[in-house]
Parts: C-alpha cells; sequence; structure tokens
C-alpha cells in the first residue's frame, strides 16, 4: 500500500503526518521542536518523516508547508527569520535526494488556503480569500480555483499591507503594516503600552501578556482588553475592504490563534468593512467565517500540494 | 469579408472602430459625445456602430468596453456615475438583440490591460498590473495569463485603496483612496489649495488648472508644481509597494492622461517603491513603464475580447 507524508514547518515545531492515498484523515502524526539539538532542522526532519511512515508502507509523494518567502517551483526557501540554518535551503531536493520520492513545497499560508479551499470554509467557493492571523499574518488567495502565487512564488503578503501609514513597526521592519497592528504581539504591545501609561485593566498586574490572555480579560468585560481587539478588528476590516476591492471574493476566512477569539475581532471587521466598501454589490452575498482545520490546516493542504504531483 | 466591431464608452465620448479579423489596426474609427442630445446613448452606439461598418462588410463579433462596475459574465452595467442612462443597463444583450451578433463587454481599465498584455508594453509578461491614471484611478490585472475578475467580475479596484487613512473624499464619496490623492483632479485641487493659502506658484493666476498645465509648469521648473506630482507619485508608489507584496507581478503599466506626465511621476514612484518594499525579491527584474497604446487601448482590447467569444 501508498501513502503521502506531508511536513509543517514552523517557528517553533515541525510536524510531520502520513496521510492513506484518499482521503484527509492523518494515519500518523508526530512533532518535534524545530530548535532543539546540534543537527539542523533539515536533518532531522528526515528523521521525523521517517518515524512516520507506517511499516511496510511505500510513499508516493512528499508535500511541504513552510514559511515563506520561497519558491515553489523549485522548492528553495529564501528567508526564514525563525529558523537561520533554512535560509536558501533547497528542501524540496534535498528531501527527494534522501527519499527518491517527488516531493512539492508551497507557503505554509497558501496551503491553508488550498485545504480550507478544499474541504473546509471554503469548500465550493472559487474566489476565496485566507488570512492567518497569529505571531505574524499570513495569507492564502483562490482566484477562479487557482493558489495566486506570483512571477516568483512571492504573492500574497496581505500582512504586510500598509493600513496606518508611519504607524507601528512591523517584524519586517516597515511600518504600519497590518500585522503590526492587528497580529498577536501587536494587540499585547498595544495593552502593555496602555497599561504603562495608567490605564486601568485586570491585566495591570498580570505577568504574562498575551493575546489570549487579553481575550479571556474582555470577555470578562474589561474595557482595555475590549478596545485592544476592537482595535485589531478595525484594521483588519479597513485591510479587507482594500482587498475586497481588488479581489472581489465569495469568502474571506480568518485562522490562526487571534482569529479563534471571533466573537471580539468579527463585530468590528464587519462593522468597518461594510462602512468603508464602495458599492454594496462587494459585500452582498460575502461570507466572512473562520478556519474549520485549525492546526492541521498545513498538513492536509500539503497533502493537496502532494496529490497534484505528476509522476 | 468579415470584421470586428469594437466600441469604448468613455464620459465624455464614445468610439466605434472597425478591425479587419487579423490584426489591431483600426480600418475605422468614429466618435460621438456621450452626451449632447435627446437620444440616449445607447441609441446613438447604434447608429454610431453602423456608421463604422465599411460597405459589404458582415460583422463577426462586437466586443464593448464601458466604464464599471459591471458584470462581464451577463453583460450589464451596473454605474456609470456620469452617464445615468446606462445605470444597470443590459448594453450587452441590447447590442446582440439589434445586430444579431455576439457580444461581448468588460471593464475599460481591464481591457486596456488586456491590450497592453497582448500587443503592449506588457508583451511577454504573465503577471501584470496596469493602473489608468486620469479623471479617477482604474485598474486591471493580469495572473498567469488571465485577467482578474472575482466573484461578480468587480475586480480590481485599486484606485479604491485606502493609502491615507481619514484623508481627502474620493469621487466615491469614501475618504484617502489612491485615486483621492493621486488621480488628475486630487493633484489639481492640492495645487489649489496650496495656491489658496499663499504658496507661490508660476499657477497662482492660472484660470483653469489641470494635471496638464501644472506639468507643464513643473516642466517650467515652479516647485509647486514639482511637489504636487512628488507627492501624488509618492502615494502612488505606497499603494504599489501594497500591490507588489499581494501580487508579486513582473511588469507594472501606468496608462491615462496623468501618466504622460512619466518624467514627474516615475522617479517619486521608483523612489518609494523601493523603500517600501519588504525584500528585494519583489523589485529585482520588475518593469515599470508607461503604456504603449495611448487612447486606443480600450478599443484594441475589446477586440481581443471579443475574438473571444466562441460562436
Amino acid at each position: 500500500m501508498s501513502i503521502y507524508i506531508t511536513v509543517d514547518i514552523g517557528g517553533t515545531q515541525i510536524r510531520a503526518a502520513a496521510f492513506p492515498i484518499l482521503g484527509y484523515e492523518p494515519l500518523k502524526i508526530k512533532r518535534i521542536a524545530t530548535q532543539n539539538s546540534n543537527r539542523s532542522p533539515a536533518e532531522r526532519l528526515i528523521t521525523l518523516i521517517e518515524d512516520v511512515i507506517p511499516v511496510g508502507e511505500d510513499i508516493t509523494a512528499i508535500g511541504v508547508a513552510a514559511p515563506g518567502p520561497l519558491d515553489p517551483s523549485t522548492g528553495v526557501i529564501f528567508e526564514t527569520p525563525n529558523i537561520p540554518e533554512l535560509h536558501h535551503f533547497p528542501l524540496a531536493s534535498y528531501l527527494a535526494d534522501h527519499f527518491k520520492k517527488p516531493v512539492a513545497l508551497d507557503n505554509d499560508a497558501n496551503l491553508a488556503a488550498l485545504g480550507e479551499w478544499t474541504i473546509g470554509a471554503g469548500k465550493g467557493h472559487k474566489h476565496l480569500i485566507y488570512l492567518t492571523i497569529s505571531t505574524g499574518i499570513g495569507s492564502g488567495i483562490i482566484i477562479d480555483g487557482h493558489l495566486l502565487h506570483g512571477e516568483k512564488g512571492l504573492a500574497p503578503e496581505l500582512g504586510h499591507t500598509i493600513v496606518l501609514p508611519n504607524g507601528p513597526r512591523c517584524s519586517c521592519g516597515h511600518r504600519g503594516h497590518l500585522e503590526a497592528v492587528a497580529s498577536g504581539p501587536a494587540i499585547t504591545r498595544w495593552v502593555q503600552q496602555a497599561i504603562e501609561q495608567g490605564k486601568k485593566s485586570l491585566l495591570s498586574n498580570a505577568q504574562h501578556l498575551t493575546a489570549k490572555t487579553i481575550a479571556d480579560a474582555a470577555t470578562q468585560g474589561d474595557q482595555l482588553a475590549k478596545a485592544a481587539f476592537e482595535r485589531a478588528g478595525t484594521f483588519i476590516g479597513q485591510a479587507l475592504a482594500d482587498f475586497v476591492h481588488i479581489f472581489n471574493p465569495s469568502v474571506i476566512i480568518l485562522g490562526g490563534g487571534v482569529s479563534r477569539s471571533g466573537d471580539l475581532l468579527l463585530p468590528p471587521i464587519n462593522t468597518t468593512l461594510r462602512e468603508l466598501v464602495i458599492d454594496p454589490n462587494f459585500t452582498n452575498n460575502l461570507t466572512i467565517t473562520t478556519a474549520k482545520l485549525g492546526d492541521n490546516a498545513g498538513l492536509i493542504g500539503a497533502k493537496i500540494l502532494a496529490q497534484t504531483i505528476k509522476s
């Protein structure tokens, strides 16, 4: 019998899964910390994949979800701010050489979008925007049933859209990007600064501020915490107005840890988007929803990608 | 013998052309004012088309470039701020009923993009952004050789991207759009206000300020006029940084009257874009250029569209 192997490479952990030929229920999933030994992540990835192959099974193909920017056509990763060992690393050919099997690689957010589109919250749609809001803000876009890659596979970087010129500095070094005002760390930073400036909050004496603890405080009625999500949601809504005018999608899917605070984020997103849209035809019948596939979106998307490899 | 008929509907004039089956040299072009009599533009359009058909020729198909938003799949125009008679008008079926020939319709900026891509400044590229900067700012995008339309054919409205939150009001009624700070009227308005506030300029006593007279003054060294194009170009560069991150194109083409001031606009566009791009891979090998097809871009694009109609 044959299986597909898929891998999802993150800043904190790398996961590998074995999938049957048909369907999207993994047979086995294993994970390792991205950084925890002297051996490089690439070497340990090979061991991880070997661990996940069920006894007696043969690999049909391998699909890899990796942090971008990368070149999906050559399988080379360009930049990996959180994993220096993989800078400019030809990961697809490295795995193909070792396992003697075809390997396809794409951006993790692209593959999550592909997963949501195939069996998740975007099923049945032709024009989809997927935004993953967590430590950073990643994105994947499907146009007429095809992933948007652009000339060198660098598209789409929706998280680096300028929403507040000269605003807070982004992880990329530039200012005022969506990621710099609406990601988990951006929400945390804003609350931290407000507390330092004397704003009252249940969180005033919190040891570890995170988007999750802020969301919990908001749910308990904390005004500052509520205002933090209101602010992030308003910026996301503003950016979505641009994206809706640019792409005219039928569905927008929000994934990532921060989007799990859906009840806090979705109302300001919806209000702002509907206020800023230039013509109601853009939002009539537009679905805005949260992701369905959770943590496995990348692994599932990588399986869909691996299935497209022509042998 | 057979010909193609194409039409370009603008706010001030409607033009019709007859094209031979092969090639993009019009056999005949005629124009009428969009508004100048008691008869509706649609009725007069029929007369215009009849005037342009060479004696003894048979129409193969008709292609129409119209101001958006519109639905290219049904050929219905939704909104035409400058031509109230065509609001929600089923122009494609109206012409098809009259001439008993197949008719295809699309947004004028989409068709100009298609024209530039097929035989103009975007020839040979697969990923193209076309921006037409004149009274408004329109756009067309080609991804992997296909025009971007979105779910209802409303994409892409790049001119309505927010570049200056709470900035000047746009023709659409919203604030801070690219069109509100970088179109011809936006440039004119900014110079007008500066003059009213006492800024010195060759234009201080000008009767009719237009983007063209301001460009002429800038060429003569007028500081205010130069600053006006510098400002517009900086905003266009900022918006292009977003678009480059979103689409990763290999060519950006600037069309429309204002872009003819290329020497004034292109330097600030290039400087700002290169300053704001998050990774040089986005701009390495990216071509930024002005349109080649001039006023006939829409007519030519409409011919390319008409050629795709399956009979």
